[in-house]
């Protein structure tokens, strides 16, 4: 069949093809799939720069289980490469995809100063176990003169980030549907510094149907506590210390909130206290971790506060989840929760949550029986 | 990994469920994948209602070689047999999705009152062999309160029909990539009579990098030249026979585009003529077969000419296509466009057409080189 078979009579890339001799494909037959493996000696090992290596590399050999990093910001940091581990642990190939997408750039915004260092990247990818770094060129990603297909997320993507960057988030849910169909994976992992990110690629997700699990990975913070960023380099020492700002509000509210705070206009007014160093404060909200609407207080739903601000010329974000929406623990198998910004969960408020149907997120509400959630307390028992 | 694995513990449908009894998996080790058998006795196999089946249905039984006719509009006719038997014929299983989708109705067309008889439906599949009908309830299709991420196609759903139900193509593009994310089919079937809708999901399948192959068959037709269509039960004797003037029409500006015609203009007008029986022509229009905008005159590249009109209340649609658009001949195994609604193509056409790169449609003009071009006229060559 022309629609799973060879592509190259009909597709050619523009910036490399990786030639047969370069893979090899094994038939796993307890999977009853193929397994891909690309010969180690390729540089196509950790670079795949076009469209047709990840066509070929589809079908018939498509390995079972396949997670992206799906990155779409470099230059890559350390946060990074806590999702390409946290992507190696459960899944048999990592593939990262490297790509500056122009759609998610407002008129103002300019796309061509945006930090990028290709090689650098692809090095800390390979040094992190990276199985395929996919890095698509602009052309083959968006036709040049036919491409006319958006995604347009909804109220989600209006809020937080996305009240002043009209389209951003549009463009990140076009992107990553794209990169998600190329790619093909079966789990895709997103740190949760752009948890608005997560919220909307989870919702497109599950509106379109497509067949792949969102993970989110906490937040990596240098020691001082500030989120790793491919923005911090544009930092003084001096603007760096007063960033901290930032995290220390945010970590305020979470101790409030976890000594029992409920109150939304204290734990903002908490917060806010620390954000005196900043240049200036954007936005500081308080809103429900599934609609990212404006949180009710007393706060009885799972919630989360982000902040936005400028130190010096620099945009910075940052969030920390009070208490954790349900398809954080839906999945038995996704620890992701676990991780240091999440304040206030305890195995109650999981179950509590999970039992209810009207605070179930998507699917997951209807079929967590008695035995789901003693998986998950079991889960929840484990160190990380 | 829960990505593709067993969905039975976090989802459940609420309109069946496939218990496991009722269907076996064979690895086939010629395709290296499973087959997936519905057990004969089973009502199943000709019926599948709910999300969860097709999920199970996935993974990790997915059948290599899936096409679906995805069809919305029902009650089904001849038109759809049609398409499964050419399903059938290119694939190993054929599932027909049976879907009255909320969403492309407008505000003032009435949802409820449109035809459907789903036993009725249900039964001329069955006949006509196909594999599985998947009819979802909309309530999961749509999830009643979180649902809010759409496909926004561009320019092609504003012209013909566009122009006059806004938001019709927006709704049709994002149930059938909803669609086609629940079954993956490897090709998908459209009708030529809704071209304007083969055009946008078209490209919007290229845009989104969807991996399945779109295939339009040529219109199906009553003897005395009326396109089949479900709304053709509402015309009384006498209306039916003056909505022949449509197709005489269409057929009339095809036969002089066949003598050598080239005139936009005139081609209308021969059209023109005899649409008087009509109560109403709401659009008559040549258009570029590609971006479905005004043809320039004389024609040089493909083209069709698309009608709408009422007659009594019903509006009816048709079309003929003057000259075919590259995708129809750029796979060599689709002999889709070698049906009697085909006017004007000649191999010599066809190898222009494709020779020259500003024509091409999407990745096909680029790859075609000469061998390819030498397998398509070997197909050309074959009669249908």
């Amino acid at each position: 069949m022309l629609g799973g078979g060879c592509p190259q009579q009909w597709i050619s890339g523009t910036t490399g093809v990786l030639p047969a001799s370069r893979w090899t494909a094994r038939r796993d037959s307890k999977l009853g799939a193929f397994r891909f493996n690309l010969r180690s000696s390729s540089r196509f090992k950790h670079l795949v720069r076009s469209l047709i290596c990840v066509t070929f590399w589809q079908t018939p050999a498509r390995p079972v289980n396949v997670s992206v990093s799906c990155r779409r910001w470099v230059t890559l940091h350390d946060g990074h490469s806590a999702l390409v581990e946290a992507s190696r642990a459960r899944s048999d190939l990592t593939v990262v995809s490297i790509f500056v997408n122009p759609t998610q750039f407002g008129a103002n915004e300019d796309l061509n100063a945006y930090p990028r260092d290709f090689l650098r990247d692809e090095k800390l990818c390979r040094n992190a176990g990276v199985s395929i770094v996919f890095a698509p060129d602009a052309r083959e990603v968006y036709h040049p003169s036919r491409f006319e297909t958006f995604i347009e997320p909804g109220e989600l993507a209006n809020q937080l980030c996305g009240a002043f960057r009209p389209g951003h988030f549009g463009g990140v849910a076009t992107v990553v549907c794209k990169l998600f169909n190329m790619v093909q994976p079966d789990v895709a992992l997103f740190g949760q510094k752009d948890f608005q990110q997560c919220a909307v690629v989870r919702r497109m997700t599950a509106d379109l149907n497509l067949p792949i699990e969102i993970v989110t990975i906490p937040t990596v913070r240098d020691p001082d506590g500030l989120a790793m960023s491919s923005r911090n380099k544009y930092l003084s020492a001096e603007e760096r210390g007063r960033a901290l700002a930032i995290s220390r509000g945010l970590f305020a509210a979470g101790d409030e909130f976890r000594s029992g705070g409920r109150d939304v206009g204290k734990l903002i007014a908490i917060a806010k206290r620390h954000f005196e160093t900043v240049d200036r404060l954007q936005y500081l909200e308080l809103v429900d971790a599934d609609t990212l609407k404006g949180a009710e207080s007393p706060l009885r739903r799972p919630a989360a506060l982000f902040a936005a601000a400028y130190v010096g010329s620099t945009r910075l974000i940052d969030n920390v989840i009070l208490q954790l929406p349900a398809y954080h623990v839906a999945h038995p198998n996704d620890r992701s929760c676990l991780g240091k910004d999440v304040v206030g969960l305890s195995l109650l408020d999981a179950c509590v949550h999970l039992a209810d149907p009207t605070q179930s997120h998507g699917v997951t509400g209807q079929a967590l029986s008695g035995p789901a959630i003693r998986r998950i307390a079991g889960c929840l028992r484990k160190p990380m």
